[in-house]
């Protein structure tokens, strides 16, 4: 299987080779990097993924890859931050809601439409086995996905409670990480596990819909 | 550092030969090569595992483990059952509590102090890791150790809607996960990423008060 992976990428390196001019710019290189590496670390795992493979992949030279990239080390990282990136543009690029209650679900809704997404997953799967040799890197990705998703509900858990004119007892991050984890992680834990498990946009919003029906009932009773 | 290891292992294999008949009991045998196990996966990866470093720190030969486990695969399904089982071991010998709140917040606790202790973290890890390649590994966990922790705390949230004489409006099963989820999840993800977190008994104390809290208030307003 691995030979016929071998014989298309080739083929298409052939392709790319007869038709797309020889130069590309430095950000395009950037991205068929980044994507090559990011089929090859899913593939092979970290540990196994070389920049050779990764030069492979690309259809590129291994001197054009370690001109951007020094190892494989910052490769990783430049992955884990684009990740990352993307996930604060989705999630800044939302209409504004008509209540805070409606603003909460549809974040709460974001954020598990990208935090379940299979890409996201195995970069999970990844960083988690990675952590205990490159502490840095699951630092990184905790910071800018995990972290920043917090933040992002906690927003919207300030706006509920001035639109309410209630105070909530407790420090509205510490109601976002309960939120997100009362309502995702077990999805979350299976999808780790790779366990099969539910996650239509149905069973999603119920579970958020559950979470809010008794969080926000808890919240201001 | 790989060979003060080695010579500190093969100075105890020594003293092991002299002090020790060299007879054990299978169940002894096993208990060591488990034990062994344990070591070598959480120190080299799944991976990078082999049955000659495992047979090495257990002080054995080869074939002695073969003998007993006739592969990796095996051993390390062995492993993941024999964390689980003292898991339910735990679980089951607490004292009866006074009133169903009290025993679901010492369940929580219980179930958070098991959950979130270096060794079933390092396993959930390997676990995680070893998911797409090992599907019924992590099937295997997940049912012994995820699955059956749930159902240990739906059992008081139905003691509890007993006891209060109010029925809830959402599945047990699905509580028990919303509340394992709000009260655990971020310390479980941090750990998971090897990221610096307040573990103790105190704050793992506060974040199942402030779960339930909310959650009860929720649940029966």
């Amino acid at each position: 299987m691995s030979s016929d992976v071998s014989e298309t990428v080739e083929g298409a390196c052939a392709k790319a080779r007869v038709g797309r001019p020889p130069v590309l710019a430095e950000q395009e290189r950037r991205q068929l990097i980044l994507e090559a590496a990011e089929t090859v670390f899913f593939r092979a795992g970290y540990g196994e993924a070389t920049m050779e493979e990764i030069a492979r992949v690309a259809c590129m030279s291994k001197k054009s890859i370690y001109a951007l990239y020094p190892d494989k080390r910052t490769l990783f990282a430049c992955l884990v931050n684009d990740i990352g990136c993307f996930s604060e543009r989705a999630a800044r690029s939302l209409p504004p809601a008509p209540s805070a209650i409606e603003e909460l679900r549809t974040r709460l809704l974001t954020l598990a439409e990208f935090s379940l997404s299979p890409r996201l997953i195995k970069m999970k799967r990844l960083v988690i086995s990675e952590a205990p040799k490159s502490p840095e890197l699951a630092d990184e990705f905790h910071n800018r996905v995990i972290r920043r998703g917090s933040a992002y509900i906690a927003e919207s858990v300030v706006r509920l409670a001035d639109e309410r004119g209630q105070p909530i007892a407790h420090d509205e991050m510490k109601v976002a990480r309960f939120l997100i984890g009362a309502a995702l992680s077990d999805l979350h834990i299976s999808l780790l596990f790779g366990e099969p498990c539910d996650v239509s946009y149905e069973a999603v919003v119920h579970k958020i819909d559950m979470t809010l029906d008794i969080a926000v009932r808890g919240l201001f009773a």
